[in-house]
């Protein structure tokens, strides 16, 4: 436990670091470096602004395919006035680019010369005509670009600080220059430390965790114009770390000390940077990723700043965005790049620290004419929720939350035209709805669904929420699927029913069943536990529906009141004991290497707005449904038919 | 000449070649490669999609420092009746990740736990505490991450076609993999042709082409994700453009072929592509750049695409865009990069062919309320509108034009923070604009400049079309600069004028003056031809003032009618020997090697509306006024001084 962690403000944690930059003469561009001006410029970025050398054109070059002439001497050309001019004498021959004679100020184009029929005839030993007949006059300095047209000598061509851009290489090439001066690229070195850390490749045994923050930041390090040095794992050792750190501020710009950085026993990071120079920071005030450090190492006046990276993989990535980016543009001599902006409404409330910048990640799409923002899983510790994410926003300090439907400012990470092309699907989970986003994929359609359950994904439906709801809802007086549900919810919403697939139902169990559990009535055993999916799921409406015809209480299963939103969660439950057994699909069993005890069978259904149904943005998904290899590749999972996949219930 | 060139649409010409593609077996991902997971993964394209092997979390682990307990001994706890457990048995230490005991199944944060100082003192013989003591209770499953929280194995975590960003290449890691399938990079040969080019670092000479084409396009094609060849130049000669083209088709997927792609003399590249294989379409109803020829080479089943892309920058630039981007991403399997879509206004009106699709550029700025869009120089050959265009619209086949003031839809080239970040002025041309461009760069700021003359730039600030206009007219009756021509153009419009510098004008001569030209009088010599300033500029103005002074007719003036729209055209043009002189700067002379006949001084001065002038946009020019490096610059600039800069004049 360390005295150290004390949460400050952004603003202030990075005026702190920027003084001690200053301080060691750390801040703006790190140093100049003369490149070639080839290909691999791209992306560089100018340490000198580009001073044209050469006007482009550097002489009169003739625009067209065409005859030079003087443009006095066609002044009478009319189409009755026709006026012939002579050959070497009145007219040249010029091709595009060439430069006019010295005597010519303009071009007539080869379209608009007459062919002349004597004229070719009485042509020269080399078979050339000696002369031309126009019918129109020019004015001086037509279809000739003229000398510096586009640039002239000594005028401003690109800005220092310019990222260079294919057409920058060229402007730069055109007015005389072959090589250019551009920032040196930053050094960073990443050092990772944890005892429990494996690298990416080998045998992972519980306790252990996959080192990749250190490919995450160099590769964000990287796509920010900068070098990085990924040093092996170090585990967690105060000498050790102290050693590996003090190597890599020789030869870098930047260390970043990934995880360490918080107040466990273990944490060793505050205390490497207090050995080694100066602690600026322990804690910032942002969510996720407080326990960010900051210091300068190394004697000074060599010193250099070092990051201890928080080692949730969410922190991770957002201390770099936070702190890393400005530090890297800044030796780069670059603005920083700004996310676009939009302007989209919550899904659903959110709560926050109040103490705290809050970042909060979200899933991105138009639906109809809103565009909605679905928060995602705030965990610091959850990968795919920055897979996941279209966009981030900032819940400031002293805000404590917002009400579902607020309006909130979103910096994107996606193209725009991207989440044009987003169908939100709300509602059930289903294993075979991954394997339809993968085949949207290549549609040039992406698929985002939110697991909410069947009745969840219906009142979205009926609130514009989403494009399409999965949904499973047996209606135990008919012993049908979705119509009254849809009937109750969607109230005068012209709506569309489409079979999506059929499926069993049944127990997850462990490996080879150890508790021999095989029907419904085994769950009231005081030896089982369950786990129950939430309210309004399908599979915790035909739970119920089958209890109560087989005259079981709810109150004698133990579990029952405890809830997980995805079949594949109750299967990870019972493959680590959480729980005896849960209902749910034979895939998600198999995923997992569990038991199955098929029960039920049941139809899978997708509703639509009558609306969307129609749209150009959900015409892909309906190539899809109707596609062979879609169809093999469901069928192949257990447990699945594809029979009706496609038919219009309602 | 040659009989082929017949533009036909782009869709149709897009469809040939998707055919001939598709015939030929090469449409689609080209092949698969396997890569280790690491940050130069960044920007790849995966192949197939990532299904995960391992789950995230893949254990149960803890989410706190903290003690692992099991929650139901703790139900009893509250502050009034504290619970002690004892540590091994009831208690377990756990770090942030650790996995969680298999008799646990939560974990107390270690700030829960109350110190009791008795339990401290008959700590064990480690010196560790033998027993916890708590104050509520904790449900189960609490700071924990169960096994699959984040991710469980078999879902989908990425689908294929995905370009690879940092957060992915953690997600894929996190999922079990250590290593990737990719789309290989497609290899594009770039072969420029022409006798006229050079390469760029060698003399040029007249007549001399720069050739960089070859580095713009293959600057394109790394950036879109495949690989590059650049070829030496080859001259224009068939035998050996089929010679090296052929060489190209071994080991490449695509085959660029540089300029010859029109009906000129020297254009082989049509008869080349028929030499080796099929054309299929010489010539595309889009501008610039209709000269596009596409075609298949090499024998039936191993041919490849050729596409002839035309000489001129804007044109090779515009076919880089419009065919090998779509076809790079076909191959690569990932979608089209699709830029932000934003509305503007025109700020002029435009014509354009309506047998074309004509794309035209753009500089793009906000001024006030408005987005607006100011078409740049549509000339193919004007690299610099490459570099200034903030964005392209296409005027479609059909389209005459369209009146200023009309709204069109812009691709960005730009991220929308930079469009923000830009300062509007049109007005008067001078060179010291440049520098204090290249100054506001730094400071995160963009001047675009439009040079239409001080009276231009004065009606452009009464529509509300800029932020400022640079201004130097003079008032015969009093003397002084500006305020009148304000007063009469910007009516009950709150406004600022700020000197900006003095300067000298006077005739640009030829080196050496070989025409002995001193005084305004000698214009009217028959052996003198002028170049004169646009109706409306400040040096106009200027002129005919002094013209009037000494009673000379305009008309005695050989050249009075020829008008160009910078100092530095006028120089370029005196250089070239298109005109014997015209009135100008000294600095402008100097840039170009001209002499100069130093006649008048005047002033220079920035008109502001009153609005912008406070406004947080143009703060850092103001601070570029009054910076001392600024200042220095503009005054080793022959002309100027800098005695009033900043000066309010009202």
């Amino acid at each position: 436990m360390s005295i150290y962690l004390h949460d400050i403000p952004l603003a202030q944690a990075r005026l702190r670091l920027e003084e001690a930059l200053d301080a060691a003469g750390r801040k703006g561009v790190l140093g100049f470096e003369e490149i070639p001006l080839n290909e691999f410029a791209l992306g560089r970025v100018l340490a000198k602004p580009i001073w044209a050398r050469l006007s482009s054109p550097h002489y009169h070059a003739s625009a067209m395919d065409g005859y030079a002439v003087r443009s006095e001497t066609t002044e009478l050309a009319t189409p009755a006035t026709p006026v012939d001019l002579l050959i070497g004498t009145q007219a040249g021959y010029v091709d595009t680019g060439d430069p006019l004679p010295a005597w010519s100020d303009a071009v007539i184009p080869i379209e608009n010369i007459e062919p002349v029929s004597e004229m070719v005839a009485i042509g020269d030993s080399q078979g050339r005509l000696n002369a031309i007949r126009i019918r129109s006059s020019v004015t001086p300095w037509s279809h000739v670009r003229t000398m510096g047209e586009d640039i002239v000598a000594t005028q401003l061509v690109l800005p220092a600080g310019q990222t260079l851009r294919p057409v920058d290489l060229g402007a730069i090439a055109a007015s005389g220059h072959a090589s250019i001066t551009v920032a040196r690229k930053p050094r960073v070195a990443i050092i990772p430390t944890g005892t429990e850390l494996v690298p990416i490749g080998q045998p992972v045994r519980v306790g252990n965790i996959i080192e990749y923050n250190s490919i995450t930041l160099a590769a964000q390090v990287v796509g920010w114009g900068a070098e990085a040095t990924r040093f092996p794992i170090i585990a967690d050792d105060f000498k050790l770390i102290c050693q590996n750190v003090s190597e890599a501020a020789h030869g870098h710009d930047l260390v970043l000390l990934n995880a360490g950085s918080s107040a466990g026993s273990e944490d060793f990071s505050a205390r490497v940077v207090e050995e080694l120079g100066e602690l600026l920071v322990h804690g910032v005030a942002v969510r996720p990723g407080h326990p960010v450090i900051l210091g300068m190492i190394g004697k000074k006046p060599d010193q250099i700043p070092i990051i201890g990276v928080p080692g949730y993989p969410v922190s991770a990535i957002l201390t770099g965005e936070i702190f890393v980016e400005p530090l890297l543009a800044g030796w780069l001599g670059r603005s920083i790049h700004i996310p676009l902006m939009i302007k989209a409404r919550l899904t659903r409330k959110v709560t926050s620290p109040a103490g705290d910048d809050d970042y909060m990640r979200l899933a991105v799409g138009r639906v109809g004419n809103q565009v909605l923002a679905a928060p995602l899983s705030r965990g610091a510790g959850v990968i795919s929720s920055l897979v996941k994410a279209d966009g981030i926003t900032v819940l400031p300090i002293g805000t404590q939350g917002l009400p579902a439907g607020s309006e909130v400012n979103i910096s994107l990470y996606r193209r725009p035209d991207e989440i044009e092309n987003t169908i939100f699907a709300i509602g059930s989970h289903d294993i075979t709805i991954d394997i339809l986003a993968q085949h949207l994929a290549s549609k040039n359609r992406r698929l985002i669904s939110a697991n909410v359950g069947s009745l969840g994904g219906l009142i979205a439906l009926s609130r514009g929420e989403c494009h399409l709801a999965g949904s499973h809802l047996l209606d135990p007086e008919s012993g049908d699927y979705n119509i009254k549900y849809v009937q109750q919810t969607l109230i005068n919403i012209p709506t569309k029913i489409i079979v999506f697939v059929g499926r069993q139902q049944g127990l997850i169990v462990a490996k080879r069943n150890p508790k021999q559990i095989f029907s419904l009535n085994d769950l009231t055993r005081s030896d089982v536990s369950y786990l129950n999916r939430q309210s309004g799921s399908g599979t915790r409406v035909l739970l119920d529906y089958q209890l109560r015809l087989s005259n079981i209480s709810s109150d004698s299963i133990k579990g029952y009141q405890n809830e997980e939103y995805t079949h594949l969660a109750i299967a990870a439950a019972v493959a680590s004991g959480r729980a005896d057994c849960g209902l749910g699909i034979e895939a998600a069993a198999q995923a997992l290497g569990l038991d199955f005890i098929p029960l039920y069978q049941e139809r899978y259904d997708l509703v639509f707005l009558q609306s969307y149904y129609e749209s150009q943005l959900l015409e892909p998904l309906f190539d899809v449904l109707s596609d062979r290899v879609f169809k093999n590749t469901v069928e192949s999972l257990p447990g699945y038919n594809t029979e009706q996949m496609g038919k219009v219930i309602m």
